[in-house]
């Protein structure tokens, strides 16, 4: 039914229009790029997108890979999309041009996936992780390592994962119990079982390169006692090939209510005591490595759920303008034709949040990229250090976001289809249940909360918060529209609550009431990303309400729904956090108090 | 890992100390029955449940009924339970001794639905179904089909349907194309095709009776021209029993996201011209036979989406309170023992809002099912014209606040459970994707909510509105606790802010701002629902609040968990409708503006 994965405008829109990617042109590392090899680079993975994944979403969907006892099997399609998305470049694409890169910048790079998680996140996990599993190694891993494995990921040769929770220990690292004792031959022997692995087994690639979280023995008890190893299925030998099996063997695979196609897998690491594992980086360190990777992981996660919420949006909005039934006033005799469901109040209201939630959760999770880039590439010290702290402090925002507004946006997607919606004929409930995982993964959103209200918030005396407020500021003072200070007013009214409540949490989490504050955490980042978002569709509403001065007459619509989007987010999502002030205010305790056997 | 399938007090509390069910032993209908003999039906549902239908509940989801052209096919368990249900004389539990029935309260049939519903809702669709499709015959078809039909479905020799949707009209049945042209034996022939006929084929029973909603050649258009037939699979002989096949035919089963062991249907009426019908009652009248039943139809979502919510609370806290991860202070040394997730402020608030969900949902239908009791047996001709009008008001909450939280209950019972509640090795995600059909069928709750402000609130002059008022005064008046003081202010504060609001809305439905008004008609089922659900948990909270003066030692914890759900409620959930008061207030036009070119 969606002629086009993404709104051919929308892509544009956020990157020229507002986040001004060209002005990264003028930066040393992407000199030698222009507008036109970023939009080439879009085009590109709009097409292989459209053409290789697409295609196969429902029947991945549909025919989930299995496990014979000696092999993972799963429909060609997947292996097709695998290796058209590593032939085209995309698993370097934001490597240097001298490590066979594209030297891209992450914005574009992120807008690259957006096409692969719209088509079909399950085939974009594959390479998604081999990339993420690569950066690590690239980072943290030493030359010997990095030269041995990252290039043939790059490539797609090989494939890679993080395994990182175990059966009792999920949100609880700390806990790990896979263990590694040094060898005589210098490196490790692992052992230890792994759960929820992503990725762990499957037929697309030469070798997979498991990144595995374990305690060296005699290590110091909890999380300063983890380190990061890798563990290749295949050994490599001497010219660097596959070899010899490793001691890693599928304990068999999970099956999960959505993304079905991506294989999630138990394994289990050093049976027969022969599992080689090589030490990444330093001993001990391995979860800060880890974490140091997972400001990237979240924003993935964010735009993800932002990405298959956009789906959904996409297929209930042509599904709407088609699907007639009821007829509205001056033309609601039983003899009038019916109406399409577009024009009745409440299927408008339905299809307005959706668009509020997934442009609002897409523009979110590209300024993160952009503030990558920032890190990356800005040519002052100051600006790099003051946007690192800003880029932690939006993480949790970024992850949880999305990934609670990307779930809702496709509620409302199967509503909007009424009993269609409901039945596996239409694509948007498996939207639904792809969507589910993106809370969970990778911090659930509890802990992101907490993260954000006894962590980022604090971290270098509030720099992130000084630089957030003042960003904000500077585009409420460019938005001199009519439309944009209505929006601004309300929105300060809101910011105005929470700024001299900040100081008053603060005291909360040093005292006695910290049990009451941290069971509402969830009302803090309610508020927070409220605020956020209520920002982030100002800036997209300034630009369309300046754009609308002068813009063609093709364009007018799309500027219009911007600007009505904003609309609707900060009248109707902004005062739910109404509620949220009044318990963090209060320091509520109806949660805190409860008691386990009162249940 | 649930040993009971609802809380052995929890029944008792809401049939007995809630709702004084054993007041209704003093009615003429009831007076053979005693405490005793509710207890004995209830705990026969119980063991029926638990042994015949909880046993199959993720069996038949994994294993969907299949059609291979000719019959549909299903594992066996789905009959034997269905033969259970009706061989214990469930189908007839609410009707008169003399027609083979237990002369029952609609309460206590309610409460044992809900046993089912929390066990296997799949199954148990087949046998609510013919109970329902019994009933619409008992009350509108006449003697002779009645007869013919209603013992042998009340039997279970028999099952039923409701054949309303077709493919083009779905939420308006006023545009149906099935239509019935009269033969010269005196009945109809039918024709036409049907979809998300649940219950429409199978081989549970010796005859299917669909209840066809058809238009009979010439009748007016709209919904003026909607008539009723029973329209059976087997054509009755001459001694009443199944004889030539009707024209009547399965033309595929649907494909749904949940509820899969209850076939879904689409039918095919009169292709070979020979599909017989039999007329319900008057020509014409069909629909106002449907809608005098859909009081009942709709407490029974509304329930079952109460108890699949509440199935999956049950496993939530199950899991909460034996899995481990993390450490609290003053144990948080990384060498103490892990605690349980259940002692996490964030996992507490997500147990106790679904806590606060779930039994409220619960109490809500329980208290409408009582309302049914009244209409039907209750000696002064008032309060029955007053419980009518006041259960008319509710039934659009009824309907639709339990299957707006029941699901979101169920989402919550995922996070507590995460990476495992992801994964179809646990029962929560079978739980949501049963239930996320309960806000669509019965009338969506986009309709129930239109139904609420334009049509239910103003019947018989507000009656029911001021019924309503006066049973909320009565209840706070007599909570004196101190609790329950607290909740009643804060619940007075918003209901003195609806109050007014009121005729307000009543003159914008009447004028040019009815289109902005009815965009938002969620918000005034958001304030209004919210506002009885507060009433709902004030009065649990009353009675828990009394008893504990003066209960047993063993009973203190469950009284103390109902205060506690009831300050969530109240808390965290009314204060929420800050927001939908604001938009109903200003009229706020961000929906209605929105033109579907902008999107």
């Amino acid at each position: 039914m969606n002629e086009e994965l993404i709104h051919p405008k929308e892509l544009p829109f956020q990157l020229y229009e507002v986040l001004d990617t060209e002005s990264l042109l003028k930066r040393a590392r992407f000199e030698e790029h222009n507008k036109e090899t970023f939009d080439a680079i879009l085009e590109t993975a709009n097409k292989i997108a459209t053409e290789k994944f697409a295609t196969h979403n429902a029947k991945a969907d549909a025919n989930e890979p299995t496990f014979d006892g000696k092999d993972v099997h799963m429909i060609p399609e997947v292996k097709e999309a695998f290796d058209a998305y590593a032939e085209a470049g995309f698993m370097a694409g934001r490597y240097d041009f001298d490590e066979g890169g594209m030297q891209l910048p992450e914005t574009i790079m992120m807008a690259c996936s957006g096409y692969f998680m719209a088509a079909n996140p399950s085939s974009a996990g594959y390479p998604f992780l081999t990339v993420a599993a690569a950066n690590v190694i690239r980072n943290f891993a030493g030359s010997q390592l990095t030269e041995k494995f990252m290039p043939r990921m790059l490539s797609g040769e090989f494939t890679g994962t993080m395994a990182l929770t175990e059966p009792h220990a999920g949100s609880s690292l700390a806990d790990i119990r896979t263990h590694a004792v040094p060898a005589d031959d210098g490196n490790y022997r692992i052992k230890g079982s792994k759960l929820y692995i992503s990725g762990g087994e499957h037929q697309l690639s030469n070798n997979i390169v498991h990144l595995v979280l374990a305690k060296i023995q005699g290590a110091p008890a909890g999380v300063k006692g983890i380190s990061l190893f890798v563990v290749p299925k295949f050994r490599l030998d001497e010219q660097g090939q596959p070899g010899q099996r490793n001691d890693v063997a599928l304990a068999g695979l999970i099956h999960k209510m959505g993304y079905r196609g991506t294989t999630s897998t138990a394994l289990s690491f050093g049976e027969n005591d022969d599992c080689h594992g090589y030490l990444v980086g330093e001993p001990h360190q391995g979860l800060k490595y880890m974490f140091l990777m997972m400001n990237e992981a979240r924003i993935g996660v964010g735009f993800g759920a932002a990405m298959i919420g956009y789906s959904g949006y996409q297929y209930s909005l042509a599904y709407a303008k088609d699907r007639t039934q009821g007829r509205l006033p001056p033309n609601n005799a039983p003899t009038d034709p019916a109406t399409e469901i577009i024009n009745h109040g409440d299927v408008k209201r339905m299809l307005l949040a959706q668009k509020s939630y997934v442009e609002g959760a897409m523009s979110l999770c590209l300024y993160a990229a952009r503030l990558v880039d920032d890190i990356n590439t800005a040519e002052s010290g100051e600006l790099k250090q003051e946007t690192g702290e800003l880029l932690d402090l939006l993480t949790p925002v970024v992850k949880s976001w999305p990934s609670e507004f990307g779930p809702k946006a496709n509620d409302l997607a199967i509503q909007v289809l009424g009993g269609a919606g409901y039945t596996r004929e239409y694509p948007v409930e498996q939207c639904w249940r792809d969507n589910r995982l993106n809370p969970i993964h990778e911090g659930t959103n509890g802990i992101q909360a907490l993260d954000l209200l006894t962590r980022k918030l604090w971290q270098a005396n509030g720099a992130g918060l000084k630089t957030l407020q003042q960003r904000i500021m500077q585009d409420f003072e460019k938005a001199s529209g009519d439309n944009c200070q209505l929006l601004i007013k309300s929105t300060l009214k809101y910011l105005q609550q929470l700024m001299p409540l900040i100081p008053k949490l603060g005291q909360a989490l040093q005292g006695d009431k910290q049990p009451e504050l941290l069971a509402n955490a969830t009302c803090f980042m309610n508020v927070f990303s409220s605020l956020v978002m209520s920002w982030i569709w100002i800036r997209q509403a300034n630009v369309a309400e300046k754009a609308l001065e002068n813009c063609e007459a093709a364009d007018k619509n799309y500027y219009l729904g911007k600007i009505q989007a904003a609309k609707y987010y900060v009248n109707w999502e902004l005062p739910l956090i109404q509620r949220d002030l009044g318990i963090l205010n209060d320091l509520d305790a109806s949660c805190s108090e409860m008691q386990p056997d009162w249940f």
